[in-house]
């Protein structure tokens, strides 16, 4: 049976309550439970977590490797500065997808710029909590795949 | 019923026959069925094309105005330099999503800019033949949430 | 008698559906007809067209070279990306004038690059559809200093 | 009646003396005497005034506000550098249009890029003298229609 | 009663021993104390706290939105290059001041730029430990102003 | 008895008339105001003066040497480009404050860059009026300790 | 018996008219017949084709594949611009040799920059036409070569 | 008795199982071991840690003021980013050498920037685990020299 | 008999006061008095004037058409912002020199930049008051040879 | 009778030894021996040259003046920094050939910029040994066109 | 027995007579003797040379291919421009280590950026004399371990 | 007595054949002839040398140390980039002049910077020979100054 993290960075804690023009009013609970929903149609395992620490973050990633067969990655703003964030997927050899509520490209500069990017399978972004359902789906397309 | 144009830019008529080490072995034959499946599934209809002239894509887009509610939009290499697609986006205000087969993000720099990011809804790219799928979800999520 | 090329780019057609909080609500055709009763008031010739195609919009400067005195050039996006554009203006000698519905320098850093510029007598750009008759009693003028 | 300011900027005093291979023989009393004269034509008043003064400008753009109702604006190297004349502009909220004898666009890097164009409602370039006559056709026009 | 989080990022800490050619020797428990009196004297709650970690910054700025009615932060280097604390700031909609004890403008390169200008309301540089009192001030008049 | 110059530049005339969305409604009378009410509670002199002209200004801190123990100066536009002033501060080696009235690193990327800077104790921008008083204070206590 | 496509890109039509200080006298059909007249000798099949059409040359490219041995393309200012060019020599892989008239490196900066150079053999510039001679030399040898 | 803290941050924990074809097989705990062995035979006494958190590199970077003489520092991808880490060791003001593993000038470009640099004595790169042994040598020439 | 006009921009008064350092105790009066002494000992009359305004030294820069037969030009930190300034030595087409007390090039990278540079016929930099005497002499010999 | 200079510079007496995957096998003194070879097949005379020292291929093109009727130049690494070269070329006013065995556009970025461009007729690259054959068609025939 | 060149570039003849607050009192000679006497404790031998020349020191690596097992490399201010450098040290394929007396990513940013850095196998800089022997320790163990 | 070394770069031993709409008809010798004169008027002795040999100009640069009392350097192209000609001249200690015939500065883009400006006292540039008698003059007044 696959499992997958889903692993979130900073501030997506919050969501539901920060700035909903952009973001929407769909908290962070209402997608863990979609996501847990959608693995259950899939018949796979999630594990689902948040954190606004780049540490933690890594420390969780560099988790997986044993207990994971693929994470799908929303590193919130440290997707763009965060080269250790980039160094410690490459380290898992894990298959990754880079995620994000918004389309991160028609937004500030700053955003446009992926640390990530080099190291993940794919992109997804723009299509809100609907993204996490779509980034699933492709990550379990993918192991199929490669199994 | 929803109906969807899936455009394709230059150079994805030799899908399969060209460099599969990035793009696979799959043909644009193939991805087409593979839609007009998935478009059964959906219930929802779908429209197909491909052409390599930047002037006909926007011609396509501005007739889909009145034809389709949504565009899946791989430009191919149109996607980094063309601003008159970028305006017929902008121009006929209908959903689009941008896609890509490979993780345009992880090659060469100029693959990393897109003239259409600020004109498209979101963006998926890195998941092949089956992107094709998942934006078709996308969409289909999208237009459902808005209707 | 002057006869002077009107010619239009890419998305162009759409003018009056699109976007009219940036372009206004007159279409090409209510434009057409302006620059046709202007050219009556000074007894000159126009030929007024449009195109998608960048070749198309080339191949058509190449054939006013034996057919007009002056072209009047709104290029749309195609101003800021094409120097096979600028290479056809350069190529065919005539006076060109490089002409934009809206402010473009007053807009996404995209729009302030253009191509055209060193090819062209001068460059008119703000005025909505009025611009076409500023541009064409430029010509006008510029033709007849010359002549 | 409507009333224009047209304002000249630095060196624009030494019009016909200087470079004339770029800026023609016409003097700039020339160019007053021929603005008044077609500002008979439309019917409307003028006031053209020239200083070397960065700061006189903007004194004399300030006035404006309570005498005219638009203003014609060759600020000369100004235009390029003056993110005070920008303000000054911004801050009298009078249309502006900014002018330019030679194709600025055409000549030396520094002279592509305006401070003043994020807040003029058009830009004309490149028709020398005759430039000021289509400027004020174009404020004429533009003044009517938002009358 | 106004409450207002005075937060302090890596290496402040430090102050009073670290470089006091640059921070000079007050330290930061000397301007707790300063904060604490002139609290009193303006009859408003300050809570001061100090971390060397990002994560935790960005945690105490979301638990500051249920306890506090302004921010004053002085996010030491992190205020170069955390796009994650804009976004945290962005998030909680508290009025924000960026402070710094130097003026960073005149120091090295990489301290003039701020990822949290766009989302502070003013900024105060260069008064050493005086600016704890000034950014105190101006958030109290802001505070009242908009009260 | 300290005695301060608090000099203002470009456009600061038309305070209270431009942009009251940026600038709010205050007019600089309003402010002038303020500030010898606020010297006086704090036992100082000043002198409010304002100019367009980068000359007059420039003149005008070259007599302040003689006159005055610190300037206030809000250069307004002329901030981003002067180089004069940045010399004209540095000859007069008397402490100066740099003053903006909205926070200007949230603004157009020209008014992210002071030439002032370097030579400047320190700034505060983003207080609106308020800001005089702040910075008046960060000078009184300046002078203080340094008496 | 070798065979090669030689595709010529916009304006090469205008050869012999368009700027001959820069292009020389020769027109195109003179240099297909020289072409023709160097096959004969080299005993080797050529087609020689020119489009304005970016579109027709990728086209043009792709039907290469199952035709030609090789190619020399002279895209003219498509060189500069088109990625998708890039990527249909890249598509059809066969050995492609860049051509230009003039020394494209000491003109204007923007044609420095090939977009097909990461995909070409090699390059011939600045002989005018007997660069097209020198291109059929190099390609035969290469072929030769390579058999 | 010297004592060195050598100091790893992100990632490092990993090495041996990470990408070995750039980092080598050697764990941490190797490498650990061989430092132990060789601080014996120099006769100093060293600390060796680790962690994935800039935070806790800061707070042990300020610890190691009062416990030890020098820094090795090999601080990962943090050497790119984390101007924190730069002003945490200007801060202890302890003689600090910048460690790599693998020859990070000759990698990506974002690993060509150092922040540590202008705090550093010195910087070793790529001689893999044995970069540790030069380290610790170099540092204790440097203390012999400077005691 | 040659008659040379020596310019002084801003802050250039207050030499012998400002930053002696880094301009010398020299004040403008003692060079004036230099300057005057060497023009005799060379049998030539010379003009020396100062202004702190960018518009009063183009006016005077346009009055030496008439009066002078060279420039020589200390413009100060105007030297590396004011194209109108360029604009002005270019109009009346008098030989030009730039001349500046220090070594501009080896300071600030603002000063590495000269807007004179393309007008005048040469440079004299880094030798102080001396550095008159030489632009005189420089001018001197430029005049000769060119009568 | 023609003559040309062949000159080689620094690294290539290696060839045929160096990095054989980029450059091939062939040894200078086999391309020497080839150039020979086809100078007496075209009736012409070369010198064929090699050196590592920038100062003597200076000297070298110098002595080619009252030597040789043109020059092709392989200047290896130094065509990429050195303007030395770049004005040796430009003060004979020899025709001269840039040539380089590999596709150097098509190499790492710092081989993308040629010093030589300005100054040479043309550009020959990517065609190996052969690409010296090619060199000596194109000048004897730009001889011969110019004779 | 292992054999290394230690070749010294420009300007490090003056060695300890050269800016000694950089570089230190100690001569090359000095150096040259420390190197003898430690490759006799690692029991290798080595040869020391220093040119000025930039080609002299091409021509010394070419040479070191037959002779030699190692490099260490101190190119002094070619470090930073030489790519005819770099293609040497490319050529011989002998290991080669960069070596800076000083810590040249702390001084000037022309000394940041390293020609040689693609082609070395690691850099040591900072640590004065003492470098030389790191860097042939380095070499020994890398030797030792590739044996 | 004061002496001088005169020492020129690359392709000035040209001077007088080359490009002389630039740099002239007069000869290097000339040149040294009309220096010898004017030192003996001056009451000095110089030495006038001339190499295009990079290293030769550094050697010679050593040897002055011993010899002169300060360095007149037309350093030709290697002024653009030889920052080992910057390090001779640091090292060397003495007052040095950086000269150029032409204004280099109106040239070019790649000769606008200079290697050299940070570590010479002055600049003179585009006065054609007699730029060399001002240098002379310009050291011969430096040294008396600080004799």
């Amino acid at each position: 049976m696959q499992s997958i993290l889903i692993l979130n960075g900073p501030n997506l804690n919050l969501l539901g309550q920060r700035q909903p023009e952009i973001y929407g009013r769909t908290t962070l609970d209402d997608i863990r439970e979609m996501c847990t929903e959608h693995a259950q149609t899939l018949g796979i395992e999630i594990e689902f977590e948040q954190s606004n620490h780049e540490g933690a973050l890594i420390d969780r990633i560099h988790q997986s490797k044993a207990l994971h067969d693929g994470i799908v990655l929303n590193a919130g703003a440290y997707t763009h500065t965060s080269w250790a964030l980039h160094d410690a997927v490459a380290s898992v050899e894990l298959p990754t997808i880079e995620l994000h509520l918004s389309n991160v490209h028609a937004r500030e500069p700053f955003r446009h710029h992926s640390c990530l990017a080099p190291v993940v399978i794919g992109l997804i972004c723009g299509f809100g909590a609907n993204g996490y359902r779509l980034a699933m789906d492709a990550m379990y397309s993918w192991l199929e795949d490669s199994a």
